[in-house]
């Protein structure tokens, strides 16, 4: 294919990016080794193609101690575009080394949420700071986003928007949006109000480009709307936009009057986010951030793996029970781990489907019996294919019948006992309100672990077992 | 709050959803039981004022044997919306259910995305009488859909596109968007293409409505754009509207002429399963769909365990080696779960950490080094911690200095272990083009499971350890 023939086949960012939209370790190097040399020219000319998303991610493949050079040899290419794209804990890193008016400046170039995401995770006094440098106007959006609890949709929408009263035609709406520069570009829908402020429509764009001016906006606008309230969580917030596949949202106070607007490109982080970290909480591992600060990260996963030993030395404890079992035939040491941790294994499972069921409201209510029973199936089904598979496994490499049926009944048991425990532990937990991602684990593999020892060690005692 | 001050604030689904979204399990049961008292009338009733979203989801909440009769009695409630809304497993029990020529009739309703989520997953047979009874141009472009491989982009997009002549002005493109009754409402922006149908820009349209009609489109467009080749995978697709925040793009093909278009609210859903899978796939539970078969499931799931079961008699016969000591001293047998455990949980905390961030491509071969480097700085820190735990726990229980020092030396082995293996085992899959949720599991708690045993019961060995 040659150049004249396609002339916008190479997009500029090509080199820079393999095929997977990620930088080529190549450009990062070349990037550091330019700052490194102190060729700031030469750093910049590398960077000024990028799109600002590749530019955060850039100063995010860079090591702490080397952003601070990086910056300074960006100097502007590192505006407030790329810090809105920016991980949280390297932008802090950044932000850091910036006086207040800095900041502010930066702050005012942006949208409310993304101004607010730069500023919300600042010191108390930096953040005093910042908002006396930055114009009443820009101070008052940004103070009230901060006044709505974190992680609400207070804090993600903008107050840039735009909104027509219902009396007006489409070609007053025309009019209004060519006669004032000022207003944002960033929509892609607009609100209809009433003399209150309360928003009766939406309008998308096209149908405005498509319907003649002299046509009332209120015979265009769509009446059912998905308003969301300025105080509602970010995960519903999001769930919304997912299951109404808006593109924008209308944002109310409590009295309903129109506050701000969401836009799906604000929301699809957080969907990311909600929906990736089950992983993480289900492992115990936080927010999973590789940029946070080791200290952070090694508190909350030593914290987690505590409360773990814990609950394995008092499974553990089941084990001591039957010491005297063990002295007397010690193949069942053998054996015992492999019943708990199929239990564990199987548990997993049943867990991670329940909590992703649970995330994403698929189940509710009103199909919570019929999922335990659908569990309860499946733990009977694997339980009896395993059972008979390790009870097979035991015979030949050990010639004992009696151990064989042991070990194939507890490993039935145990599994029936993780199909239960995966299902119940969660549901029961959100009921109570507690996140089921961050503590159903513990839950479920000591019962595993316990039901495991108990179960085969137990039957081991009652059949008498003995070398 | 009276209706008069604020007509627009309960909004019509109110009373059957609940404060999450999610329909309200009395309402459910109420359209269970009209349907059962045959009471069509007072079931669609109920039904009428939910979005379509909500009627699938009344449907994923119905019972399999009670779907049928459920839709019988809604009739076009049920309708192309609803389908494109649905699960799939749901959406297939309904299918199955009718003749192609109403399938062809709810594909015809839908844009070609949506009909080819309904097609793409009926058998070969039913799939040619369906396409046989569309009308051509839709047949034609259902057909070119199927062609690309599944989960493609060219799957995704829609075909109902707006592309426009760079040599227009803006004018010309307002008069050609009103004169055209048939074009798609359903978009966001347009495209500006060249005589070859190469996609040279793209303008939002607001940029449109707020410029002036003598301009030239092409000094309105943005000439950088994000272009998605037509076989480029959803998971990269969700990727990159992520990463560069769009709401619409043009997907080209190999010769880079404009061919369809993907809107973000057809990713959304992307991000969300692509995220959320991760949990899933670790777990060894398939993609974790409860409306799956159940017979699918317990394959899926039993599949993992039998290949889990195996390496649980792996690590299993490294106890093997060490019955002997075990028959001196079984108190080691109580402690030694504790310690394989435990470097389970750290490694699967490494793992979770480590797969979302090569999903999310923050994980590259630029920082490859610098992630193993911190997780073992982690995986030091919490083994010295949990060391010293385990050490002092077991000499208060048992009394017994040589027996804690074992413990607490096999406990840091382990967490350095899972550690290394926690990143190394899914960086070395995804660099063969293995997806490392799919298997990274199964060998980390191999390695974590031996290494407890072996580190534990060989140091006791070595040290003499016996009752």
């Amino acid at each position: 294919m040659s150049e004249t023939e396609l002339p916008e086949a190479p997009a500029p960012e090509q080199d820079e990016l393999d095929e997977d939209d990620r930088l080529r370790p190549e450009f990062v190097d070349a990037v550091r080794d330019a700052v490194a040399d102190g060729d700031d020219e030469a750093a910049r000319a590398l960077v000024e193609p990028l799109h600002p998303a590749d530019i955060a991610d850039l100063f995010e493949l860079t090591p702490h101690e080397d952003r601070g050079p990086l910056a300074k040899a960006l100097k502007d290419l590192l505006d407030a575009d790329v810090f809105a794209e920016m991980n949280d804990y390297v932008r802090e890193d950044l932000i850091d080394a910036l006086t207040p008016t800095e900041v502010a400046d930066l702050a005012s170039e942006l949208d409310t949420d993304d101004a607010v995401a730069i500023i919300e995770d600042m010191e108390e006094a930096d953040q005093r700071a910042v908002l006396r440098a930055l114009d009443p106007d820009d101070r008052a959006a940004i103070e009230e986003a901060l006044s709505y609890p974190e992680e609400s949709a207070g804090r993600l929408m903008q107050r840039e928007l735009i909104a027509v009263p219902d009396h007006w035609t489409v070609g007053d709406a025309i009019e209004f949006l060519r006669g004032h520069e000022e207003l944002t570009t960033d929509f892609w829908e607009i609100f209809v109000v009433d003399a209150g402020h309360h928003p009766v429509g939406t309008c998308q764009l096209s149908w405005i480009l498509r319907t003649p001016g002299n046509i009332a906006i209120a015979d265009v606008m769509k009446r059912e709307q998905t308003l969301i309230p300025v105080d509602m969580d970010q995960e519903e917030v999001a769930l919304r936009f997912q299951k109404y596949a808006l593109i924008s949202a209308a944002v109310v106070d409590s009295a309903n009057r129109l506050v701000g607007m969401i836009t799906v490109d604000d929301i699809v982080h957080i969907i990311q986010e909600e929906a990736g970290e089950d992983t993480l909480l289900l492992s115990g591992a936080g927010d999973g951030d590789i940029n946070e600060p080791i200290r952070l990260t090694v508190r909350t996963r030593l914290m987690w793996l505590v409360v773990n030993l814990g609950t394995a030395m008092i499974a553990s404890s089941v084990v001591g029970l039957f010491e005297s079992t063990i002295a007397g035939f010690a193949t069942l040491a053998i054996l015992m781990p492999i019943v708990s941790g199929m239990g564990g294994n199987a548990g997993t499972q049943t867990l991670a489907v329940v909590v992703r069921a649970i995330a994403t409201n698929q189940l509710t209510d009103s199909n919570t019996r019929w999922m335990v029973f659908r569990e309860l199936r499946i733990a009977a089904a694997n339980g009896l294919a395993l059972g008979v598979l390790i009870g097979l496994g035991t015979f030949i490499v050990f010639g004992r019948t009696d151990l064989a049926l042991v070990i194939a009944a507890a490993m039935f048991t145990n599994n029936i006992t993780a199909g239960l425990g995966g299902v119940l532990v969660p549901v029961t937990l959100d009921r109570m309100n507690i996140d089921p991602a961050v503590s159903s684990a513990v839950f479920v593999t000591t019962l595993t672990d316990t039901m495991g020892f108990f179960s085969f060690l137990g039957l081991a005692t009652l059949w008498g077992l003995h070398a």
